[in-house]
Parts: structure tokens; sequence; C-alpha cells
């Protein structure tokens, strides 16, 4: 078992399934030693977990909730698409958009819940670069939804 | 003829005249194997086509129509820049921005009439992974902006 | 001295300090000959700038000058992680986020602020791709955000 799936069993993880192909876009692609994942939601058991506004009906604890359920699903897509952790070398970028109105300025706080997540789970091959901005609206009302890039061994 | 150029003609679609560089930023650039768009707008005969707020001014079919112009001009610009599809490898990414208040919450559906158009077009090698996110507001009020990442042939 | 600190004198730029790594996401990474670097806010001297919303209580003017010293402090992550320009090869992309409410539709004309800031002082080298988009909020209420893709030399 490799290290990252030791510290998802330490941390209490369990990953879900990942969403498998389902339409004219697809969750990952991998070009070159690069692994592109798209925008992820904060889906858990299947249904999209934490909805509405930062600063509005959604509180900071439950926005930093949502963006560590999207992170974890980014780590699912990881596992799914690499078949395990073993060709993973290290996330490089998170992308990461915040619902809320103009008056909410603690996006950074916000995504920060999957930042600390990803270094939980990955170590230093887990510090990425970052955008955190607040977004108009996302899809199905969802809080927070983040996309990401990803270094594979070759 | 390359398949791309033939199925552009059987769905009626004529590409644009692809908008020149024309300031300080350009709208594509190759690094390697791959080939970087700006982001474009729902351009048609040389005008913004469709604009205004989806959930608001704008229906769900003609935010879906800005989106497939959006990839049309997509299109327009890997054939200038590579002069024709023959070193186009595959479509990697799409950024999709829908200009929308913080009600609307079909953009996905929205950001389809680009990924359905580019699948249409591009075949298999149209099939990529994608964001879509609400925009508090887009240049010249257009209803939908989408950037572009595209694998070329070395 | 390299033409881009040359330039960065005649324009009577001075870099700041960079932000030092200081949390679980970092400012820049590099991977093979790319150099990703996180969301930059218009920051002078420690401090945030430009905050409030375009269109509402920023002028055009000010959002340009925020777009600018975006724009100056990727330069200074540049430069801080490169130890230099030596290795500077050219600038690939910037996504530009606008702090402004749907009313306002001349996000182009802010982000020009970065645009125009680096072909003054990268040259050719500084024509990028890019977006513009607007942002319903941006972190502690900045008015512009942009993130940067940088070719390096191997």
């Amino acid at each position: 078992m490799s290290d990252i799936e030791s510290r998802l069993i330490e941390l209490g993880i369990t990953l879900p399934q990942a969403a498998a192909p389902a339409a004219n876009y697809v969750p990952t692609l991998i070009t070159g030693n690069q692994l592109i994942i798209s925008g992820q939601l904060p889906m858990q058991d299947g249904a999209l977990k934490i909805t509405g506004q930062l600063g509005n009906d959604v509180s900071i604890e439950e926005g930093v909730e949502a963006a560590r359920l999207c992170a974890i699903n980014i780590l699912a897509q990881i596992k799914r698409t690499l078949d395990g952790f073993d060709r993973f070398e290290r996330l490089l970028k998170l992308g990461g958009f915040v619902n809320a109105p103009a008056s909410f300025t603690d996006h950074p706080q916000v995504i920060n819940g999957a930042s600390d997540l990803m270094v939980s789970v990955l170590g230093d091959a887990g510090r990425h670069t970052r955008f955190a901005v607040g977004a108009a609206g996302l899809p199905f009302n969802a809080a927070v939804e983040i996309d990401a890039l990803v270094e594979i061994k070759a």
C-alpha cells in the first residue's frame, strides 16, 4: 500500500467512487507527464453535499468543508485515472471558485480547506500553486468548485 | 481535405476569419506540443452575437448557442494558428465562464453547447476536461467566454 | 544586467520582495520548462493597494493600475523563483479576474494594465494569451487578481 493510501486511512478518509466519463467532456485527461482534472464539486455519497453562497447561507466552516470535499473528489479522480497513486508525482495547481456575493472576501480561507487536505494526504508533493476567486454562481448551486493540474511519472 | 474539415461542411459550419493579433495579448501561443487559446467570445460575422445574463435576459437556448459560437471561434483559432487541422492532436481543456447572477445554476447545460460542438466536429479527439462557472460579468456583456488548451503534433 | 532589468529601471519600476511560501500553497512551481504562478493581488509595499469593485467604487484608471500592480508582483515572483531573468523565456498566459458587478463590461481595458506592462518590460517575450472575466468578489476585496504561466529555458 502506498504512503498516500496509508495517510488516507490514518485521516479516516474514504475516497469515493470517482464519477466516470458521462458526456462529451471527461473528468480527466493525461497529456505528457500532466494529468488535467475537470472542475470538481463538493460531492459525497453521490450527492452534492454543500450548496449555497458563502457570506449568505453557507458559513465559513461549511465552505471549508465544501473545499475539502472537492479535494477528496480530485484525489478520487487521480486514483481512478492512474489506477492508484504509484504514478502520482505531485500536485501542481488548484483553481478555486467560491460561490459568494461581492461582500464576501475570505475566499483564501475557504480554499484552504482543499489546500490543507492536499498537504495532509500528499505531504510535500501536495504543495501547489492556486487561485481563489469569487464566482457569481456555480453548477447546481454548489458552494465551491475546484479544478486541478497534477504532475505524473512518465 | 481533413476529416475535421469534412465534418464542418456536413454540419454546415463555416469557420469565421479568426481575429488576428491586435494588442499586447495574442489569441494563441504554441509551447511544446500545446496550443493555448485566449478566451473567445460568441462572435459571428465580426460582431458579438449574444449578450446579457443567463437566468435574466438570455435563455438557456441562447446560452447554449453562445457557447457553441465560442467553440466555433476556438476552432477558427486552431485552424489559423496551425494552418489547417493536420497538426491538431486533441482538445485538452475548455474553461467556461457563464455571465449569470447567483440564482442561475445551469452552467453545465450552457457550456455543453461548446462541449457537444467540439465532439461533433472533432470526434473522440474533441473529448476534453473543463470547468463551468458563473462570472459576475463578461467583456462587452458577452453571455459566455471560453478559453482552451489543445494538444498538437510535435 | 539583463535587458529586462534595464527596462525595469528605465520604466522606474522597482520589483517588490516577492511574497515567500507561507502556507500549504506556494506562489510558484516549476514543472518541465514551465513556471506556474499563483494568483497575484495588487500589493505594494506589503499592503493591498487597490480594493473594491470596478464600476462601483473603483475607477477604470484605478483598475488599470491594480492590474499593473498584479503584473509587477508576477514579475517579482519570476525573478525570485528563477533568481533573476536569465532563465526567463516568455510569458505564456495571464488569467485576469476583475472584481465587478454584472453592469461592468470593460474587463479587457482593465486587464490591459497588466498586458501592456508585460510587453513594456519583456518586449515580444511578454506577448501572451489571456482571459479577462468578472469575479463576484476577490480575496480581501482586491480589485483585480491575475495568475500566470511562463515558459522558461530548460
